[in-house]
C-alpha cells in the first residue's frame, strides 16, 4: 500500500497535545475567544453537543426527571453554609461586584457596587437546595427529580478547549429522597446512564467506579465517575454522580415530615456531564486524519460530494445526488455539500470532520447508479456499491462503523492496562516512560498518598468490578484487597 | 347557569397585576429566588419553554441557521467600540471583577481582582462580531447565519417574573451579509418568523411593525418588533429583529474581500426572543381560572384523572385510563396523573395549568367505554363521548381549542383598538381612564415626544400595514401620513 500524507499537519506520535488542537481546528469544532479561558463552540462542534444533549435528555426524562432553570448568580454568603463545598470552589469563582459601567478618564470602569457580591455558579447544589427547602414539606413531595442544562464557570489558570475552560456547558441533575437507600440507588442509576452513554453511545472504553474518599466532590459522601482511556494512555473523568448524604439538606434546611410524623433531612444526589465529553470523544477516536464520530452523535452520517466537471452533465449529477438522499430517506442523516470548492479538498474536510461515509458522485456513479464510498473508520477504505444495495445496507454499515470504533477503543484499552505492577519503584519506573492504566492493590488509607503526587499519578477510581484477591498495598506494602486504577489524567 | 367560584384567589378585574402573579403560582410555572431579580423556572414553566424552543429552533434551522455558543463574559473594553450600544446597556450590566472568594473576619469576600473587568452578556453583538471578524475573509464566506440559546443579564431595579428579570433565557440570532439588501431581507424574514410564532403558534393578536428611530435597539439602523395586546389593554413587545447596517461591522472590523476585489464592511442583523413570551402567553390567554395554553406549546394536551373509589374496580379503571392513552397514541400528549390527591383538587390544578382537555375517568366511563371531558378554552364546558370517537376527534378538538384562543384574542384586540382619536387632549383623557391601542398619525419627528412620556404612553410601532391616508400629527398638529400605534406597555 502506498504511503500517503495525513490530513492533519501533525500526528499523535509527534505531539499529542498539538495534535489534539489540530483535530479541533481541522474539524472546525471550536476556537479560543478574546475572553481568557472561554472558548467559542462553532456550528459543527455545537451540533455534536446538541445530539449529546438530546440523547441524554431523553434518557433523563424516561427516568422521571424534569428540566428546570435556576439563577446563574449565587449570593456568596450562601457558600458559608457548607464548609467542604466552599473550600472546594472558593479559589475558582467569578465574582460579580458591580451592576453598571461608566466612563472615567476615557475608560469604562465598574460602577454601582452590590451590597452582597454574587458568584457565577460553579455548580448549583446550594441555589437549588434553597428552592428544594421551599418545595419539600412532606414525604409525599418526594422524590424531587430535576435537571438543568446550563453554563457554569470555574476560573481556570491553564485552559484547553473542551477539556478545561473557565466557562463550560453541562447538565446538572439534582434529586432529593426520603431514604438513604433510595438516594444511593439514584446516584448509582445515573452513574449507570453515564456509563451507557460513554461506552454504548460514544463507544469509548472506560472504567466505572467510585472515587477514593480524598477525591470526592466537595460536600459529597460518595462520588462515582467514569474513567475513560485516551489514546495517550491518560485517563479522562467523563461524568460524575454523587450521593450527597444529608450534607446539603442540613446546609440548606431541606426537611420533610416523614411517615412517622417527625421532621427528617432529605437525602440528596447530584450528577453532571459536560462539554468535556467532546474532548473525550476527540482523544478516544480521532486519528492522524482527524475526528472519527460514532453515528449517534455524528451531525452527518453520509456526506455527498458532487464531482462537477462542467461537461454538460452537472445537472444530472446534482439530480442523482438528490436521488441518493431521497433513497436513503430517514435511514441516515445525509448532507449534499454544494459549495464551490475543489472536490478533493472538500473530501479531506469531511475526513477531518469524522463523517462516517463520504460519497463522491460523478458521471461514473450516475451512469452505473452506484455510490463510491470512503469509509472513515476503516482507515479510509473505499467501496463501491449499487444505490439499491446502499439503501438497504446503510443501517448495517453504520452499525459496523460503530462496532469498529468501540472495538478499536477496547483493543487500545486492553493493550494499555497493566495488572502486573507490585511495588512502588516498579510503578515509578513505568510512569517515567509510559502512560498506562495500572491496576494495583490499595489499603484504602490516604497514608503515603503523596508518593503518587510525586510521580504525577492519581487513584482514578475504585472499580465496581473487584477481584477480591488479597495483595499488598502499592503505597504502604500492607495487606490490602481493594483494587484501584492508577493513571495520569486530564 | 349557576355561578361558581373561580380557581384563582383573585380576578383580572380586581387587580390585574396580582392576578398575573396568581396565574404563575396557580400553574406552578416559576417562583422568585433568593437572588435579587432572578427567578426559578419550575418544571411546568420550563416544559413550555422547551416546546417554544423546539418549534423556533426547527424553523431557524429550516432557514439555514446553525447554533453555536459564545462566551458568557465580555471584556468591558469591547464596549468602547460602539458608542450607542454601550450607552444603551452601560446602566444595567453585571460586572465580574474578582476570580476568588476568601474568608476575612469570618465572612466570605471577593479576592484576586481581574485586570480587565468582564460584563455578563446583556446581548452578544460585540463578542460574536469579534469571532465573525475572524471567520469572514471573502464574499464566499457569506452569509454567516448563526444563533445561540443562552442566558443573558440586564440588571433591573423593578422585576416581574417572565416580564422583566435581571437574568432571562433567550435565543439571539446573528447574521452577516454581503449586501444591505440581503441583510434587510434577513431582518424582515426573521421578524416574519416571530410574527408567525406569536400569532399562529401562540395564538396571540399582535401588530408587526417598525420601531420609531428614537426607540431602536442600541446600535441598530432599524428595529422591528411584534407588539402583542395583553388583557389589560397594554402592549408587550414580544420579539425583535434588527438590521444593524455596518455599525457593528465597523466596530468589530468585520470586513470581506468583495466580488470587486475591494474590502467591504459586512451588513449584519440580530434578532431575539425570550422567556418573556411566556409572560405574553399568560396575559393574553389566561382567565380567572388560570392559564390557557395553545396546543403546540402545551406540555399535556389531555390529562386523565382516575376516579378511584376503593370499590374493588380501581385496577380496572387504571387499566382503562391506560387504554385511553394507548388509543390516542401519537395524536396528542396524554398524561395520566396517578398522584393520591382528591380528584376535584387535581382537576382544578390542571384547570389552573391550562391543560386543553381534562378527562375524569371512573366506573361510568369504564362501563360505557366513554370519556368525560372538561374543555378548558370553552369556559370549562363538559362533554362526554365514546372513546372510539374521541380518538378520531382529538386532533380536530385541539384545532378548535386553538382557533377559539386566537378568536378570543382577536376579538379582545378589535374591541380595544381605537382609531378615532384625533387630538392630544382626547388622547390624554382616554389614557386617564383606559388602556387601549390607539392608532394615530405621527409626523415622524421626535418633536414634542415628551408629551407622550407625560401620559405614560409610547409609540409601540409603525405598523407595516399603513393606510396612507393623510391626517394631522397627534403631537404637533402638522400634516402627517404615518400611522403609528400608541399604548401603555410592559
Amino acid at each position: 500500500m502506498a504511503s500517503r500524507k495525513n490530513a492533519l499537519p501533525i500526528t499523535r506520535k509527534e505531539d499529542f497535545s498539538a495534535w489534539y488542537q489540530a483535530v479541533i481546528v481541522g474539524a472546525d469544532l471550536a476556537e479560543n475567544s478574546c475572553v481568557r479561558g472561554c472558548m467559542v463552540i462553532k456550528p459543527y462542534g455545537y451540533a455534536i453537543w446538541e445530539l449529546m444533549q438530546s440523547i441524554l435528555d431523553s434518557k433523563f426524562k424516561e427516568l422521571g426527571h424534569t428540566n428546570c432553570y435556576f439563577p446563574l448568580l449565587i449570593p456568596i454568603d450562601l457558600f458559608e453554609r457548607e464548609a467542604e463545598h466552599v473550600a472546594g470552589f472558593a479559589k475558582e469563582m467569578a465574582i460579580v461586584t458591580h451592576h453598571r459601567i461608566e466612563l472615567k478618564d476615557g475608560k469604562l470602569v465598574p460602577a454601582s457596587p452590590l451590597e452582597t457580591p454574587l458568584a457565577i455558579r460553579p455548580t448549583s447544589e446550594l441555589i437549588i437546595g434553597e428552592s428544594m427547602a421551599r418545595w419539600i414539606k412532606s414525604y409525599r413531595d418526594l422524590p424531587v427529580l430535576i435537571n438543568q442544562w446550563c453554563n457554569v464557570m470555574r476560573w481556570e489558570m491553564r485552559t484547553r478547549m473542551f477539556l478545561r475552560t473557565s466557562e463550560f456547558l453541562w447538565q446538572e441533575g439534582h434529586t432529593a429522597h426520603e431514604t438513604e437507600d433510595e438516594a444511593r440507588r439514584e446516584a448509582k442509576t445515573m452513574h449507570g446512564v453515564y456509563y451507557w452513554f460513554i461506552h454504548d453511545v460514544l463507544k469509548i472504553a472506560c472504567i466505572p467506579g467510585k472515587k477514593p474518599d480524598h477525591d470526592r466532590f466537595a460536600g459529597a459522601v460518595d462520588t462515582f465517575s467514569i474513567e475513560a482511556m485516551m489514546q495517550d494512555g491518560k485517563a479522562l473523568q467523563a461524568a460524575t454522580s454523587h450521593y450527597l448524604g444529608q450534607n446539603f439538606a442540613r446546609a440548606m434546611d431541606i426537611r420533610f415530615q416523614g411517615r412517622d410524623d417527625k421532621l427528617h433531612y432529605a437525602h440528596t444526589t447530584s450528577w453532571g456531564s459536560t462539554t468535556r465529553m467532546i474532548g473525550a470523544l476527540i482523544m478516544a477516536h480521532s486519528d492522524d486524519d482527524g475526528l472519527n464520530l460514532p453515528s449517534e452523535i455524528a451531525p452527518y452520517h453520509v456526506v455527498i460530494i458532487p464531482l462537477l466537471k462542467g461537461l454538460g452533465r452537472d445537472d444530472e449529477i446534482i439530480s442523482y445526488c438528490r436521488d441518493i438522499r431521497e433513497t436513503i430517506g430517514d435511514a441516515a442523516r445525509v448532507f449534499i455539500d454544494p459549495k464551490e470548492i475543489e472536490p478533493q479538498n472538500k473530501k479531506w474536510d469531511y475526513v477531518r470532520k469524522g463523517v462516517p461515509f463520504i460519497c463522491e458522485i460523478g458521471i461514473k456513479e450516475l451512469e452505473g447508479q452506484t455510490v463510491s464510498i470512503t469509509k472513515r473508520a476503516s482507515n479510509l477504505e473505499k467501496a463501491q456499491m449499487e444505490l439499491s444495495i446502499f439503501k438497504h445496507q446503510i443501517k448495517n454499515m453504520l452499525q459496523e462503523h460503530d462496532e469498529l470504533l468501540l472495538q478499536k477503543s477496547e483493543e487500545y484499552f486492553r493493550a494499555n492496562v497493566r495488572a502486573d505492577i507490585r511495588t512502588f519503584p516498579e510503578l515509578k519506573a513505568l510512569f517515567q516512560t509510559e502512560n498506562k492504566f495500572v491496576m494495583v492493590k490499595w489499603s484504602g488509607s490516604p497514608q503515603k498518598i503523596e508518593l503518587l503526587d510525586e510521580i504525577g499519578v492519581t487513584i482514578r477510581c475504585i472499580p465496581f468490578r473487584q477481584s477480591n484477591a488479597k495483595g499488598k498495598c502499592i503505597l504502604t506494602g500492607e495487606d490490602a484487597c481493594t483494587d484501584v486504577v492508577l493513571a495520569k489524567s486530564y
